[in-house]
């Protein structure tokens, strides 16, 4: 094999991650014994339906639509009209003052990050992430030439560690990626927080004598739960921030690769990083996000799927265990539970979960070890039935 | 900037290509001086509907299918029946033994492209295009960490220069992307061509003692139009070829982004390249090909737009550009026509036609300068009404 294909790409192909791994041994298991008695708490799959606004969109648009136009290309950047709306929404939603020249569509969060990066990549150039932070970060910041740099949140809170995130700064940071609601601790950084960052990064740009990024990835910003929960838009308060959206999870589309990146006006190279994420658009193979998906755009847009169900999940997750003797920090967002295992080696505790048939998964990847996530975007009827299981496994460790 | 963006990124966004620049030229003209008065052949963007299979099979799922289930992820590779449908039809069409397991869909063809050619790439390899080829090769290849070796094809028919292609064989040389038909020749390689280019690679993978591919480039297979073009298809004729398939063309749904690559069982490190491919689609960030329109793959496969329009459209242009007298070498397939410029300079020629609104792509980014790509993807009643300015255009140069 040696020099026919490239190793790294291999070693990403050939070891599934560890969350796709356990996705498919459910699948397995699910085929053995019923899908009643396994407890597939894998994955970040939106488990409710996308709300009636995109069938009635769909619908509109296939019926009456131009079909060369509907399934033409786009612009590189996607469809003016698409990005307008995008301003117009942000713009009404945030106070912010956007054209729809400050948007570039994507294929989802994964491509938005994937670009940005690509965008941002200078020789030697480093990307903080806070751990814990979705495992695909490294690989998107390692295959764009950069070093990923992590740094821990506060383990009583998940809140950042202000200190370490200072002392990780230096010349040749060049972006740190905040993911707020976050994957997979389900913590939102407050105001204050993202104001404590944004006055240390400012001081850093001045230090340093250069630009420094927060990629701000949003795909759960619209998934919080309670009345107080706010979501600070980072843009509002520190000027190099790239926005990096995806309506898989607020519209339950998560399959149809559909997002974008705005480059505010505020940017202080704007123009560079506009025409770098088209650049790097280009050169990754983009050509336009999907045309179809990126047209029910401007028809859904603030719209969600009824996201009740993943508050209740939650509520009735985090009782639950509390009372068996977990310990658990309740999320304020997105659709994941990180509780802490109870042995240090999560991924012997992951292992004795599976023994109940409770698919969880160790927190190694996530960078932050001794934890696991629990995706809660299932069935209620599945966390009700799952319940017996949490409590056998807890009862194991009396 | 110097540091802020990565400067090939900007390049890349900033300087469009000149496609695209006459493309947004041709829009501003027509709104100066009406689209009847403006000729626009630049862009390869299909000009016919889509087959009705594909608005029945998108309203049969749209109406009917499980929202949840329609929309969600599909696995990285594709969903399996998707897959599979694609492995029945190769199979069934070209007597293959492939399964579902060799097939990874992508987000079209230039996904298949960066994916596969990211796979490959290993240390000093070299990737050889046959010119005149699609400038965006040159990109994909170089942004893969590889190096583009342009062999020129012969002028008098765009096939392979044998001669010329087996000097730039060496032990670097990766692999060989073929397209056929060609964008921007409309040039079909023959099977003998096909067989003589295997029986070459063969002897030079001898020789290295390595693996060399053809990447079998693959967007406009369908699109030929007279009963005698046969497009062999090359992993009958040479073991290791990856196939990058689109259904942009054939099913007109450019924008749509649906595609696949395929790699037969008969590729020597099979599972090394497969596994390879995914990870270098999870590297690059496309998580998996829109979900919606790889279902509707089963549905349609093996159907096509109608293509007819595209046959009529050729030869129009072929009788009346030669009896203006240019020298046109009848295209086999594609909708391109690959016409001798006027005077050496083709970009010197393209502007004298803007001057007659004639928009037309001058064939230096192509690699074989001197010619000019006329796109026949346009409605039959434009080309009837250009044809008074090519002929203008060729009274100058009498």
């Amino acid at each position: 094999m040696k020099n026919t294909v490239n190793e790294r790409m291999y070693a990403l192909g050939s070891k599934r991650s560890e969350i796709r791994e356990l996705f498919e041994y459910g699948k397995k298991r699910i085929a053995e014994v019923g899908a009643e008695n396994v407890f597939d708490f894998s994955i970040g799959n939106p488990s409710v339906p996308a709300p009636d606004c995109v069938k009635e969109a769909l619908t509109e648009l296939v019926m009456n639509g131009d079909p060369v136009a509907l399934h033409g290309y786009t612009s590189a950047q996607g469809d003016a009209a698409v990005r307008k709306a995008c301003a117009d929404y942000i713009n009404k939603t945030h106070g912010m003052n956007c054209t729809a020249d400050d948007f570039y569509m994507t294929c989802g969060a994964a491509a938005s990050l994937t670009v940005s990066l690509n965008a941002l990549s200078t020789e030697n150039a480093e990307v903080i992430v806070l751990a814990p932070y979705f495992p695909e970060y490294k690989v998107f910041i390692t295959q764009a030439g950069m070093k990923c740099v992590e740094v821990k949140c506060s383990e009583e809170d998940f809140q950042v560690d202000f200190a370490a995130f200072e002392a990780a700064l230096n010349e040749n940071t060049k972006a740190v990626i905040i993911n707020s609601p976050n994957n997979p601790s389900g913590a939102v950084f407050s105001e204050e927080t993202i104001k404590k960052l944004a006055a240390i990064l400012e001081k850093a740009e001045e230090k340093y004598g250069k630009d420094i990024f927060i990629i701000a990835d949003e795909p759960y910003r619209e998934l919080v739960y309670d009345a107080e929960t706010v979501v600070p838009f980072i843009p509002n308060f520190y000027a190099n921030t790239l926005v990096c959206y995806s309506f898989s999870k607020s519209l339950s589309l998560p399959g149809e690769r559909i997002g974008y990146i705005l480059v505010p006006p505020a940017v202080k190279a704007h123009n560079e990083v506009y025409f770098a994420v088209c650049g790097a658009g280009r050169a990754l193979g983009f050509v336009c996000a999907p045309a179809l998906f990126q047209k029910i755009v401007p028809m859904c847009i603030g719209k969600t799927a009824d996201l009740s169900v993943y508050k209740k999940n939650r509520d009735i997750l985090c009782s639950a265990l509390t009372e068996y003797g977990y310990r658990v920090v309740k999320p304020d967002g997105a659709f994941y539970l990180f509780v802490k295992a109870l042995e240090d080696d999560a991924r012997a505790f992951c292992e004795k979960a599976k023994a109940h048939d409770l698919l969880i998964v160790a927190s190694d990847s996530f960078g932050f070890p001794g934890y696991v996530r629990i995706s809660y975007c299932v069935s209620t009827q599945m966390i009700e039935r799952s319940l017996p299981a949490f409590e056998a496994l807890a009862k194991e460790y009396k």
